[in-house]
């Protein structure tokens, strides 16, 4: 499909980067079509391919989405790109030192981005650190000073690029494409759009969404629903809550609660989360 | 590792099927300190291997399994192994009907197989259908005609294999090697040891499950205890929930619950579980 | 991009299959501008565009050429499939015999196709066999009788249909769609075009490759020239070679018989091609 | 296989990097052996076994190559790290600066290193640069820089990690664990033992190569004949190496060149040579 003009297709993300869509394969009633390949049945209506969608994602029936595709343009620090291209399923081509001189861009973050180390986890503690705007006016500088040298090695010695760029902060920006199927963009945003990915690969995650779920509605709102705001219990936490609440839900209280059946919630998927209580054992069998 | 002379390294499956376990790389330290690389932490005790290996898995950081290494060789009829070889992760060899006759080795079910097609999934109904006597016998009947007629075209014809093959039934069995590692293994076993998978690869990832976790038991028990019998509920599964018990749970009642910190359950998980109730809305937040 | 349709997009293949082009994400330019990624130069003429194309192609740099992707919806039977999906960088879904009563379409191959098995390799010696007539007509009636009781065993007596296709022939149609990017389609054709792949999987390579070309002309005319039409030949070839050959060729008679420089034999491929000489020991170096 | 002590392990590379065996799954006869499933013929001599190797690498039947897998750990500069992660089939594990605050561990080229850059190429020249010692001080000194600045963020600032590492070039060393099987590996090497690889990656590869001919003799010795050391024709240059040399092989030649048949040149290879001659033109046909 051409790109939509009337949809955001690129979107600026830290102070120098983008992602930029260069192509779609397929829209939003792709994987529908695709997954009726197994069972043979005839197209049908919007609600009846909404219930499908999300049917396939609640299963973890992943391959009718790996035949459509979306292809970004993305620019990137190379310490972001060191945590995205750990996702092999991708295809990538970036921008070579070894080729070319590469652009004067370099990440500095905001002041209000510069925290403590948190105790608790890997990241920042969240707050400024009261040092902030030093911090970031030296690291300001330091690339000022690497990008003289690597300029005048490159300009005024010729030394070889694939070692002019010896010492290249990883706060320098890069440039690279990157192909995935549908399957393969879900896997990268469950992973880096949650709170625990560091913040400078997660605005990406977010931009890559936003654009994203403009092709393909259905499916990405499928997505949140049972894969982004899902909560898994272990079998451990299961027993728990069963000790704390017993069989706290009675049938008529189950039936209560029940919305009307439709694509949201099917009649299907009622008696799956019926199941489910009877399993987590929060659901009075008598 | 060699393999260990004390384990049970081969299952029967089926009627003329096994499963036969024919290397392993790594042990079940193995994951543990493959993770151990990315933190710099040193060697530690067995409590400490076991929290880690559990968080991994809870949280899905699944790279530190994929630096350990199961190979298998497996016989299985044709109708497994189209279902098998869907995993593409997995490397495999096959014997080939155009290199050799294939052995006369078919699949017959027993009879309390055979069931009426269930009307609420797409599997049997479970119950042994009045006729399935009658249909093994002609089943068994179908496979002898054709290895007499495949055997005749090769041995008395000198037909081409490849095309002799042409009739062969899926119930025919194959042979093949199999080599994955423990994340492959796990995404394979959590598919096809499910309830909703096929009765005749089940008992293959049943067999294999039983060779695996004796190599690498903390590993496929923190699977087990947070992959296989975990439950999963949606965005609108939470929602009803919190409508039919609402805040039901106080921090009294849930620090009551909460067992010894251990390997099993510690200070961390437990904090998580507290996270997860305050999500799902059942936690008193006063 | 939508499907030309001055284009051919879908072939019939064998007796009752088919391949048909379902989607496609880039044209004949992408793979140079992805390419130039990597390089940071400015988009060029076409002659430029196929002299990039044709140098990425001859020195296997592949990544350019994962960023353009077709989809197909392919009939095939078994034998075929089971071939088709050892190729594991693809996305599939194939219909499936647990969800619906197969459609009873069958590969019978025509009389010329059945030979002796040949003595050299593992395939047919290419001979139509004497009794080919008669085989043809078994097997067909092979098929239509198990196409009875297949109907039967569903229609009739309500048998599970994961079992009442227990001895489905493999000569037995079945559908896919499948999707791949333009390294996966090479790597595809590659094998299955080639005269030693079974007759019966190179009749769809060979209908991919037509219609693909038609999108993709520059990328798969590089294709041909420097993987399908390509001759490796090993140390101990070259060896051989300079032994029968030694220095044969002048620099005088190289540079006559080099064309002039062109899109499709460059001068710096006319270099690459002296330095190959030197190597094989063939080149006159004094 | 435990790793056997009497072979060399491991290996330092450049000025603080290193690649160290971890661990081994097959041996020399694994290759053959997972071959021979598909062709169900009985284990053989060692002879017989070279045989079939060399065939199966001849003929990028490469499946079999995948059942054998090694470990290694490895420390390299970020650069080379970068490169190296672009193989996406292996499976990775890397040190984390969100974790740990990494080692004051960087490379520094020595001075015969730098050069200018080439014309030719996008690699340097070759010959040393007149003021490589200057540069190689300079390098130093802004990574001492670094190093400081580093430590004191974390150490006196108590930076969150994630960003402390901001500017950390990528001469910096981090280290990873790395599982591929022989497959994965021979195309990793046959990439980065390539002239045209950057010297940084090439001595990594070389080691590699080094440590795992040892454990596999038979298929890494196939690998360079076959591959590494291997020329490819294109079609034109297979058409202008007939029009300078014409049919100038006559049969009684090609006869007297071939050597006795044997594993290193079988009496089947000797007829694919020959086909090759004829392919290519080369051989008097009369």
């Amino acid at each position: 499909m051409p790109l939509n003009p009337d949809f955001q297709n690129e979107k600026q993300v830290l102070d120098h980067g983008y992602v930029r869509l260069m192509g779609v394969m397929g829209d939003d009633s792709s994987p529908d079509s695709d997954a009726r390949i197994s069972t043979g049945v005839a197209a049908r209506s919007e609600a009846q391919q909404t219930t499908l969608v999300r049917f396939l994602l609640r299963h973890k029936h992943t391959t009718p989405f790996e035949g459509s595709v979306m292809k970004f343009e993305v620019r990137a620090p190379i310490m972001v790109i060191r945590e995205w291209f750990r996702h092999r399923t991708f295809s990538y081509n970036e921008e070579s030192g070894r080729y070319k001189q590469l652009d004067p861009l370099y990440y500095t973050p905001e002041e209000d981005r510069i925290s403590y180390q948190a105790k608790s986890n890997h990241q920042g503690s969240g707050e400024m650190h009261p040092e902030a705007a030093k911090f970031v006016q030296e690291w300001h500088e330091e690339q000022v000073a690497f990008e003289e040298g690597y300029n005048e090695l490159i300009q005024t010695h010729n030394v070889a690029r694939e070692l002019a760029r010896l010492n290249m902060p990883v706060s320098h920006y890069s440039t690279f494409v990157v192909t995935g199927n549908l399957l393969n963009w879900f896997r990268f945003l469950q992973l880096r759009m949650d709170e625990t990915a560091q913040y400078e690969i997660r605005v990406y995650a977010n931009a890559i969404f936003e654009i994203a779920k403009q092709y393909f509605p259905r499916s990405f709102e499928a997505f949140e629903d049972y894969w982004l705001e899902a909560v898994t219990l272990s079998r451990r936490e299961k027993e728990l809550l069963a000790k704390m609440l017993g069989q706290a839900i009675s049938e008529e209280c189950l039936g209560g609660a029940i919305p009307e059946p439709g694509p949201y919630f099917t009649k299907r998927e009622a008696g799956e989360f019926r199941q489910k209580l009877l399993r987590m054992g929060l659901l009075k069998n008598d």
